[in-house]
């Protein structure tokens, strides 16, 4: 998981995918002081050194406050929120995204979690709420909560992507908005719950059986079909997100896991499985979540997401400093399994430069990419484009839209494309 | 990181710590059935089949609320809070510390950090906070937030445990309190930030230069003396946690995190790094995290915590329902790297199972460990022992003990005991 100086500074050298490539420590600190308060450095020093107490800010000459039951991030932070495409306070359906570009590492801190709600959040009673299994089985059951509290968990980090994600890019013109505008129906958790197949395994599933059923138990008794195979595979029944109870706005107390598959299909408030032998053309798997083709067709029960990466720094709302050193950082996922490579390109895609990969890569979870590069200060794009260890990869955005219909939104996984401008600007651009 | 369902299984037939040690699918029924709400499936199912709006809950039948700028867990978890030692809303010195016993898998939700404040928690204007390098080196240099966010940055997942956290098992008698109130002086996040070996570059560290005193923005200025040799290994400067900014109450805008190291010299709000060549003897590093001895003089400088593990199901507060199979599971982790192993025994030490360590087993970071058993309903004890890839393990409470003058209560390590009585009553005990 740790890297050791020396492969960071070999990545470095290896970094230059514009302009000059040769990086060495003092290059690194030209860099540095490009950035705001870097300059300033001197002047600050001496106030320090003469005495920790002179010009210390008010915030050391009185006590602070006191303990907290439930945190909450610094008031400094009160922009960093979840970007609602529908105005606050209107229930219903909609979305809020996760603001990807204001955050760091690959986890989904619980309250920016993206939201997808198809008639609201519902306020569920635990001591209320049963979890029923039945349909082709020898014996229906029903699981309280306590009930599925007894039974042996697991803990594991994956990532949640709505269907519609990133479907923005399938307008002709590139939209103007932040990464998180762009690509926040995506997040990140560390989930615990009981794994499906063991309840599955309790009902006794009959051997014609090749469907579930997924009902959630919010006000649009939210339903889709899943593949028996997914739901004796890796699905959980989760009950916690990064280390609490789940979410209400992620399904409390317990929602459908199924890692890679399309955010839909992870049935939240989760009510009911109804065992059967087919599909059974659920609202949302026939008015929405489907691809439109070209011929007028559309398809349906194409469930992982796709390969798919996406720059978050530089990204659009930021601006660059000046010709300097960057840090280049982004997100990578996909739905068949781990991420094998993340490449970057800063010439229109001629060249390509492999990525680091931060922490330990897990399957179907966002794992965090970075590479030092020096910018020049001449207009340049910047791309990214993930490998799965499947072989799946990310194809560009004209070669994505002609397989499909004019204005189908669904998986869309096209390699993204930041214009640098010469003033620091940063833009969506396709080409 | 996934265990197929084959290999759930021989951990089942492998568990038998107590009792019946044979655990087949029927037998796993017969224990579901002794929990709570299980009884009632029949019932349920009828209600579930006829239609799916019979009986629906209100819940299901108005529209739910809307979306959320920032979530928080649902009302009905009110009662999952960070558990005070002094009354909230005193400001001053203290601890709060993490309900571990109402979580599950590894990671801390923001909210629920543990807390520990020698003066309160300063409210820092990020703009006008300074991170300072001087003393031994060639360039003093001062770092704003914004220049801190231009540097490489890493993310890695690790523990921060206070060094007097368990120190209540020094007590002569075993205090019968939460598995929180007894270890939750201990929290894993997703740190990201910048390498602190990278700053101390920019500086340009002399030859001479052995230690570094590190010094807070709070109102205590709180200090503590660091090994250079750590600043120059894995240390890191901060900046987010579990994906978002640090929160004020672990120190933002930034805090010092030092992988392993007890808590205290982590230090947060952090403002100054001074590079000297000997520790200053800081309060902090005297009256406060030294071990007593026999002797009556103190250990100093004993930085790593030690390999832990703690079980939390079950713990004292929960109450087993009679006979049958439980989970078995529990916390494990060691400032020195990656949890090896941890066992687990159900007969007062005489023999130990191995339990399945979940997910990813990273470096300095809190692995959960799972055992599936089977309670005869008899009395019993369990306990865990973890070891870690040094070869480092736990001592028993009395071999501890035995090692400082009484009442020491710093890095306590031993081996934890519960107590379950015929009656399913959990209880802390010593033997």
């Amino acid at each position: 998981m740790r890297r050791n100086s020396k492969k960071v500074n070999t990545e470095i050298h290896d970094a230059g995918t514009a302009g000059k490539s040769s990086i060495d420590r003092r290059a690194l600190l030209r860099g540095a002081l490009f950035s705001a308060g870097f300059a300033a450095a001197s002047a600050g020093m001496v106030r320090a050194q003469d005495n920790a107490s002179v010009g210390a800010p008010e915030w050391m000459k009185t006590p602070g406050r006191p303990f907290s039951a439930y945190g909450t991030p610094s008031k400094w932070q009160e922009k960093v929120q979840r970007i609602f495409t529908i105005a606050p306070g209107r229930a219903g359906t909609g979305v809020s995204r996760t603001p990807l570009h204001l955050l760091e590492g690959t986890i989904t801190p619980g309250g920016l979690h993206f939201e997808r709600h198809h008639n609201g959040v519902p306020d569920i009673d635990p001591a209320r709420h049963e979890l029923f299994i039945h349909g082709m089985v020898k014996r229906p059951v029903a699981f309280s909560l306590d009930a599925l509290m007894r039974y042996p968990m697991e803990t594991r980090i994956h990532f949640v992507e709505c269907s519609g994600n990133s479907g923005i890019f399938s307008m002709p013109q590139p939209q103007q908005v932040t990464a998180g505008e762009l690509n926040g129906l995506l997040s990140c958790s560390e989930w615990t719950g009981v794994r499906l197949s063991t309840l599955l395994a309790e009902a006794g599933v009959s051997k014609e059986a090749k469907w579930v059923i997924a009902e959630g138990g919010d006000a649009a008794a939210m339903s889709r079909s899943i593949p028996l195979e997914k739901c004796m595979d890796d699905a959980m029944i989760a009950l916690y997100q990064n280390g609490e109870a789940i979410r209400p706005e992620q399904g409390y107390p317990m929602r459908l896991l199924l890692p890679g598959f399309e955010g839909n299909m992870n049935v939240k408030w989760l009510r009911r499985l109804n065992v059967i032998d087919a599909p059974v053309d659920a609202r949302d798997e026939t008015s929405h979540y489907t691809e439109l083709m070209p011929s007028g067709k559309a398809r349906q029960f194409l469930f992982a997401m796709g390969a798919k990466s996406i720059i978050v720094k530089p990204s659009f709302g930021m601006s660059m400093k000046g010709a300097g050193i960057y840090e280049i950082s982004g997100l990578a996922w996909s739905g068949a399994g781990r991420v094998s490579k993340v490449e970057v390109s800063a010439d229109a895609g001629k060249t390509w430069k492999i990525a680091a990969l931060t922490g330990p890569v897990l399957p179907k979870a966002v794992t965090r990419f970075r590479l030092p590069w020096h910018w020049d200060g001449r207009p340049v794009t910047l791309m990214s484009r993930a490998t799965d260890e499947s072989g799946g990869t990310q194809p560009t955005r004209p070669s994505w839209i002609a397989e499909y219909a004019p204005g189908q939104g669904y998986h869309f996984n096209g390699i993204q494309i930041w214009g640098i401008d010469a003033d620091g600007t940063v833009k969506n651009v396709y080409a």
